[in-house]
């Protein structure tokens, strides 16, 4: 099946370039409200589902035993970009579960932010596992672990060792989390290794677009779990530099629209959105793996087709939704535009 | 038209992510050895004809007026990475014909090459035009400039002021020889402004493709620009590092395969190459104008089809049409692999 073109790069009069993708829009009982492309094969949705991945740090009592705050349990959900105060409250989550950064195990890279990275190149240093983007939901990890390892009387950083491979304890229960609210038996599901090292495995888009109507309802869930969904949802609208951070299109979709919006962003064109006053949760994949520049313009167009919106906040969407291209002179030289892909 | 996939990402056993694209090859009389996809619908070709944009300062005798040597003859065919070398070189080019970096146009960016970027971040510096990557292409169009100039008798700098715009007399014969390879009336053509300033034509594949045949072999040719194209292939593949940078693709390839193989990368996914013991050109764009994975590993998939290769080269090319990925722990996750679509 050819997916059809959600978003066109425009240079002058004519189309440069254009991003081929498919999108689900379900609601928690799994009633298909939009269906654009082939939205059964499974992809992987990498990063975009963290926030289910964080739900047993809240239900299983270990965010409260640790005392998380709204900032933390936000980055426990977040791709950060590496800014110090992502990297400070890492470190902060990880010091309340009484362990320190040698408990990471995602690896080491550059701040996603360039401002950031040069900063941290100026000052002479080079960056450790909290500057990966994502420490947060690793710090998340290990505070899930910790507690875990006290419940069953064991010593924190043992137990947590190894903590990133799929028959851990603690990846088990993550996994369990993102099989239950998918719906989708992950035993059978094709895997792969994420960035950061954990599985990552391949679940159609239709599910996925249903787990997050889950999540942004409850319905469907667990009471513990649909407790926890609405503490992250909560948490993430009232934190939203610490999901992603400085210029970034989930901080400023969330800053602006809170909790009408909790929209996520994954590696390889992926996003996951949940629409609680609709009941519906939304899916995208762009073919090509484009992040940066096409999934968030289309995630920009299916949320101003689908919410009801004010002059101001239809106004706010469209600029993400058309994007103007400029040089390096600063001259404008085209732009980025979703196709009339929703239905108006 | 859906044009095929060229490239696929996978992670795990799965396709996670695909690239779909056109190709050309063309001889220099315009016969059509591959056509795969759409190779007639104008596509921007950026940067990927820098070496047609240069053939002017060669026959014009500015390189020679100003004694330009093989590393500043290629770095006008450039898209440079912004290392120390290559701001030197561009100051260089410029210094010889009397100019100083005010004559550049093409803006200011910082290094695309990370370590570039960290360590003139670490010295406490900022970028000038000489890190853009065209800086080496302008220095050129400055050089030719400057000569023009003194054949008019006119003052040089303040002949350049402008040379980026289209009306420019520098501009003009840049265009002229574009036109002429291409075979191409650019002034009914799709027109763009590139990241540096200077306009960008919408030229089929297969009008590029043809171009870069003549790029190889002369015919076709003027035997002013038969020989300035010659000069330039030798500049190039006697100083590849000045026409990309460090691990760069180009750089790689012509380090290797020296004249056999002329390439060069634009950016929005496009490739042109040269193959002048075969007398062919090769045009190729990405839909999605993925540049850095996508069009990189289908240009290695054309040359390694087309051309005779002893093993050693064949192993080469193999490591370049298909490349593992591993992730911030080191741990191979996937593979970027051109897909059958050169017939063997």
């Amino acid at each position: 099946m050819n997916n059809p073109i959600l978003v066109q790069a425009w240079r002058g009069g004519a189309v440069e370039s254009f991003h081929r993708g498919a999108v689900a829009v379900v609601d928690a009982r799994g009633a298909v409200r939009l269906s654009l492309g082939d939205v059964d094969r499974p992809i992987f949705p990498r990063s975009a589902v963290k926030a289910l991945q964080a739900l047993p740090l809240v239900s299983s009592g270990a965010a409260e035993r640790w005392g998380l705050t709204d900032a933390e349990l936000a980055q426990a959900c977040a791709s950060h970009s590496g800014e110090p105060l992502h990297v400070a409250t890492s470190a902060a989550m990880l010091a309340k579960a009484g362990l320190t950064p040698d408990a990471l195990e995602c690896g080491t890279h550059w701040p996603s932010l360039d401002t950031a990275t040069r900063a941290l190149a100026a000052s002479g240093q080079s960056p450790n596992a909290l500057h990966n983007n994502c420490s947060g939901k690793h710090a998340g990890f290990c505070c899930l672990g910790a507690w875990m390892a006290r419940v069953q009387g064991q010593e924190a950083a043992g137990f947590l060792r190894g903590y990133i491979e799929p028959e851990h304890p603690v990846m088990r229960e993550i996994t369990a989390a993102l099989e239950t609210a998918t719906g989708t038996r992950l035993a059978d599901a094709p895997r792969g290794t994420d960035g950061c090292s954990i599985p990552t495995f391949g679940i159609p888009l239709r599910a996925l677009a249903q787990a997050f109507a889950r999540f942004g309802t409850g319905q469907g869930l667990s009471p513990e779990h649909a407790r926890a969904a609405q503490r992250l949802r909560q948490a993430v609208a009232a934190a939203p530099f610490h999901v992603a951070g400085t210029g970034r299109f989930d901080t400023r979709v969330m800053e602006r629209l809170g909790e009408r919006l909790f929209c996520k962003v994954g590696a390889e064109g992926v996003y996951c959105a949940a629409l609680p006053e609709l009941g519906l949760g939304v899916a995208i994949k762009m073919d090509d793996g484009n992040t940066a520049r096409a999934v968030e313009v289309a995630m920009a167009a299916v949320a101003r087709a689908l919410l009801p919106l004010d002059d101001a906040d239809h106004a706010f969407l469209d600029g993400l939704a058309s994007v103007t291209l400029k040089n390096w002179n600063g001259r404008e030289v085209g732009q980025l535009a979703a196709t009339d892909f929703v239905p108006g």
